[in-house]
């Protein structure tokens, strides 16, 4: 695989479209633990919601979403750290059964200006359904090593 | 308990500072999921790591977070839904057996527009540890009912 520094990370670079199918037990599983809503957990009362069925937390699917990030390999070899993100939204539900796909691009890559041997990438990034919507999106902040000169 | 609705959260409400214990088997089970990096999963390859041992992933303090929050009781009767959060950041680590508690307070309460019936509140929160270490901070921002009129 190949390995990806902060010199690699350039702005425009847009990451492979990794798939993930969201479950009905995965989504039962994290909201009981992070998120225990009745629109995530209870099918019954999920219908009657606003939301008509079973939602995803909006974490969940942000989590979803840092994994399949993850899953591309950027990360692998020379993350320092993750700094947070920004702008997460959530503009429509995630249901079971949806086939979300990684919708992701480098958008800025600031170089540290205390340590010469680091810089920040933020990264575009969302999940998009089978219907072409997307479900959770915000801008990861990752601290990156450089490669040694 | 108190029923809140967007009226009743008004700028300046601090909610309770209820406690979560961190334990490395929630560590490990979060991050086998969502961020298997090897400080989060792998004790030996984390205590070589700049963290010198495991520590939680981010997304998974954020989770605990929105935990602590939605047990305030504050989303039990109004919420419309969540609609995401600005600013996560995390700006030191979370480990095994931290003793975390929730730093909260309504920071904006901004009436819908277009609907009458609603409007968003945002709310300044973080995660403290027992030593007076923010590990995680956002801005979380939820779609809240008025009260029937």
């Amino acid at each position: 695989m190949k390995e990806f520094y902060f010199e690699d990370l350039t702005p425009g670079l847009r990451l492979p479209a990794l798939e993930h199918r969201l479950t009905e037990a995965d989504i039962f599983a994290f909201a009981t633990a992070y998120d225990p809503q009745s629109f995530h957990i209870d099918p019954e009362a999920a219908k009657d919601s606003a939301f008509g069925g079973i939602i995803a937390s909006g974490v969940h699917t942000y989590a979803i979403a840092y994994k399949l990030l993850a899953d591309t390999g950027i990360f692998q070899a020379a993350l320092i750290g993750g700094l947070g993100a920004d702008e997460v939204r959530w503009p429509a539900p995630a249901r079971p059964g949806d086939l979300l796909h990684l919708d992701a691009e480098v958008t800025e890559a600031i170089p540290s200006r205390s340590k010469p041997d680091r810089g920040v990438i933020k990264t575009r990034t969302a999940l998009v359904n089978q219907d072409g919507t997307t479900v959770v999106s915000l801008i990861a902040l990752d601290m990156m090593k450089k490669r040694a000169v």
